[in-house]
């Protein structure tokens, strides 16, 4: 399964109204901590790869953690198949003991790089994620991602272009730099 | 916390017998099938490390699954930090999706290189874990092995020594390679 995503900058207040309006349903909050690691072999930068262990936690309408336990995935992301809409092949699984996978990649010579923090909002609209991401120093953003087979993936994209036109947003600013990359760049300036 | 373990050869029926005698407990019974991956950027034979997932099942008296899950583990094994009783630094969690594991270390350029099968029968004896092992392709073993932190370690091992003898057997004939070393030893033969 590919994973097709798109992203732009997005006012959140502005697109609740309209969320509201097109009858998406309202999922959960989640607060995300995403440490991205630097390999000890490869130039992830220049290969295309990531390397991430990500700490969430489920929180109510106020920000507050919600009773359900904090969970810790590990994730790997490939390099590139479709460039248009930031398609990759992706592996991720639940861990019991972040302490422990964190020891385990230390062992082995990866080291923590970056850290993206960000509160999100899920919604579904007509078949896709709609999630609205407030990132720690980047500011409001809104993404479209549905799951899609190899050959389903342009009619998918497409679809994702609709939604965000729905939205009242426009197609051509799309951002397809991600969030870690967004925040190097500010870093750098 | 260090992991010490003394390992030798050892037949199993005598050895339940003598357990039996010195009033060990029974803990339960597990099939492990250990997968030992290669590192692209390390040759873990000479750096005395390794990368391991783990597929464990428990299985009642007669080798049969029993009714819990199989559970999927990653674990990692630092250089020895105390040969005499191969006390490392190891570090250990458990997985949600064994092919999504495999999927992220297959990403990152490790590749699996040699599988260790094993069914274990545990017992505790005071205060240490005796496991009587029978490895695909190398026959019957005992471990004894107590978590000890860094102060503890000597006096943990002379137990652990204790209690090989105690169980009728040689301390002498302790043998510090791994079964996976045994295993790539006797195909080099």
């Amino acid at each position: 399964m590919y994973e097709v995503e798109l992203k732009c900058r997005a006012d959140h207040d502005a697109l609740r109204e309209k969320l509201a309006e097109l009858g998406a349903e309202h999922v959960d909050n989640r607060t995300q901590t995403d440490t991205y690691y630097d390999a000890p072999h490869r130039d992830f930068a220049e290969t295309d790869e990531a390397l991430r262990i990500r700490h969430e936690q489920s929180v109510d309408r106020e920000g507050q953690p919600a009773n359900s336990e904090a969970v810790t995935k590990i994730t790997y992301k490939g390099p590139l198949v479709e460039s248009e809409s930031k398609t990759r092949e992706e592996h991720e699984t639940v861990v019991d003991s972040e302490a422990a996978l964190e020891g385990v990649l230390s062992g082995l010579g990866f080291e923590p790089a970056a850290t993206v923090e960000k509160d999100r909002e899920f919604y579904t609209l007509e078949g896709y994620t709609v999630t609205l991401d407030n990132v720690r120093g980047l500011g409001e953003f809104v993404e479209i991602e549905r799951e899609a087979t190899e050959p389903e993936v342009e009619t998918v994209r497409d679809g994702a272009v609709d939604v965000l036109s729905a939205l009242g947003l426009d197609p051509s600013e799309q951002i397809r730099t991600s969030y870690l990359g967004l925040l190097l760049a500010a870093e750098d300036t």
